[in-house]
């Protein structure tokens, strides 16, 4: 792994993706005592930055691999992610999906070309299915985040960070299954400079802070949070590459996330998902190590359900 | 007036407003059959583009008159505007807001170090509190749309989208007292190519309609709509410009309205004002006028209460 492999990665993927926007707050930098840039990716076509893993995976199969197309489980931006890279590169993508999934977040997979295949809602079962669709159909399986590729088509968004804003001394994003984090991490470690890498967790499911601080990869037993995207864990791929390069992950309460989503809402004028609040309540929470810096925030997505809002 | 003025307006503002990113939704563009273009100023500093025309109409004062300060009326974004701009050249501001606006604005003009005196929620009595401070001061008085200064300032939004698309065929914005319809609808006669100006009105304050098409400056009976920040009236500064730059104005219901704000906040991922919503409306309204056409939209603020949303 090395500078090379990002920056080949986002001359690969840039045609097929949005170069999004940084945007700032006097209020927020006020409130955090530094400079805040905060990279909206919740602005990426299908609402987050997992276009950009999904783009780059696709990228990397033969003719051959594309003709026979390809299979994820997701039940959360992936799934969209991966069904519309796959329709703008001409390729069937299967999403299998739990049955307890919204069925706004399916008629999505469905609007982008995408073929939904229900599942129980288990590891179990989601596992098994998309081995059937792979031994069937001869479907490359994609992984939503423990996968290299996935990687480092993550990391072009601090990599695009890094172009604009070069002197950041950390980047913060959200860690669920450690796709942005282990991308983040490398993109700063090979493209920043001395930049941090920095994971926001919500406490309910903090499996990657306690696989970063023991280095055995742990589980979650329960996943009781609002930050829905973050309820995967971390992988054999992803884990090794947070261990190495990332400098911290930080942990949040549920409280926190809601008042960091209010704050992104109301002072940056934006709609970002609970997933993306995390990275600010880390942020914030860690404020007294960060006055007087300029820190980076990739804000991960804005896919909402505006009928069930936590403000009130 | 011609291509100049605006030109200049914009070369002495430019420094002291934020550059906006224009954005684009291809949910948005399906369903207008059309290609949108969406100039964000909800993301300006205070929220809104009122930002422009107040700094324009206090750069346009003497070194004795910014001593003496500036004084304005208003009960929204313009009150917020004033006083950061005020705050931003060092001028003193006083903003008379009535009894019956929310303690968050004034909370938030107070903020931006503006001093807030209260009024009785009439016409009559913001005018005479106005005249009383400019003429015990001699603070400048700055109306919050129907000066021409303001007028300018507030069309250099459509100058920088024009700048960033030049072939855009219209533009919409939404109309309350008319300064950004009068400054947009400058900017595209002087510097579009054939390219139309449309104010999006609600029908339950149809003064600018009823105005435009009467010839007569006509005023509202009552005011009942979620777009607060258009309850205002023309003047006799926007209105002769309006009549003979616009092109149209387009009234929509208070249902259309906010079926428009949750597309802006779903689609686009930003937090829009109902204000705003009013000239998505309009544009979907007009569709099949407008089909297959490049039409720009102005985003006119993002300072909306999270704990009353209309969405359910």
């Amino acid at each position: 792994m090395d500078a090379q492999s990002l920056i080949a990665c986002h001359q690969k993927i840039k045609g097929h993706v949005l170069r999004t926007p940084v945007l700032r707050s006097q209020a927020l930098d006020t409130l955090a005592g530094g400079q805040i840039f905060f990279k909206c990716e919740n602005f990426q076509a299908m609402g987050a930055y997992k276009i950009r893993g999904a783009v780059h995976a696709i990228l990397g199969l033969s003719a051959a691999e594309r003709a026979r197309g390809v299979v994820t489980h997701s039940s959360g931006n992936f799934a969209q992610a991966l069904a519309l890279a796959a329709a703008k590169l001409g390729v069937a993508a299967t999403i299998i999906m739990p049955s307890t999934a919204s069925p706004f977040k399916k008629k999505a997979v469905i609007g982008y070309g995408g073929k939904v295949l229900e599942c129980d809602p288990t590891h179990e079962a989601r596992e098994a299915m998309a081995e059937e669709v792979r031994s069937e159909s001869g479907a490359t399986f994609i992984h939503p985040s423990n996968d290299l590729q996935v990687i480092l088509g993550q990391g072009t968004a601090c990599l695009e960070l890094l172009e604009d804003q070069p002197d950041l001394d950390a980047v913060f994003v959200p860690v669920g299954g450690g796709g942005l984090l282990a991308g983040t991490a490398l993109a700063t470690h090979f493209l920043g400079r001395e930049c941090q890498a920095i994971g926001g967790e919500p406490f309910e499911v903090d499996d990657a802070y306690r696989s970063f601080h023991s280095g055995q990869l742990q589980g979650n037993s329960t996943t009781n949070t609002i930050a829905d995207g973050l309820k995967t864990m971390l992988g054999d791929v992803s884990f090794p590459i947070i261990r190495e390069y990332a400098h911290d992950i930080v942990r949040v309460t549920e409280e926190e996330i809601i008042s960091s989503m209010r704050l992104m809402w109301e002072a940056l004028k934006i709609t970002a998902e609970p997933s993306s609040a995390v990275a600010l309540a880390a942020l914030l929470k860690t404020r007294e190590t960060y006055a007087g810096k300029r820190t980076g925030l990739i804000v991960s997505g804005g896919n909402v359900d505006l009928n069930n809002l936590p403000f009130h």
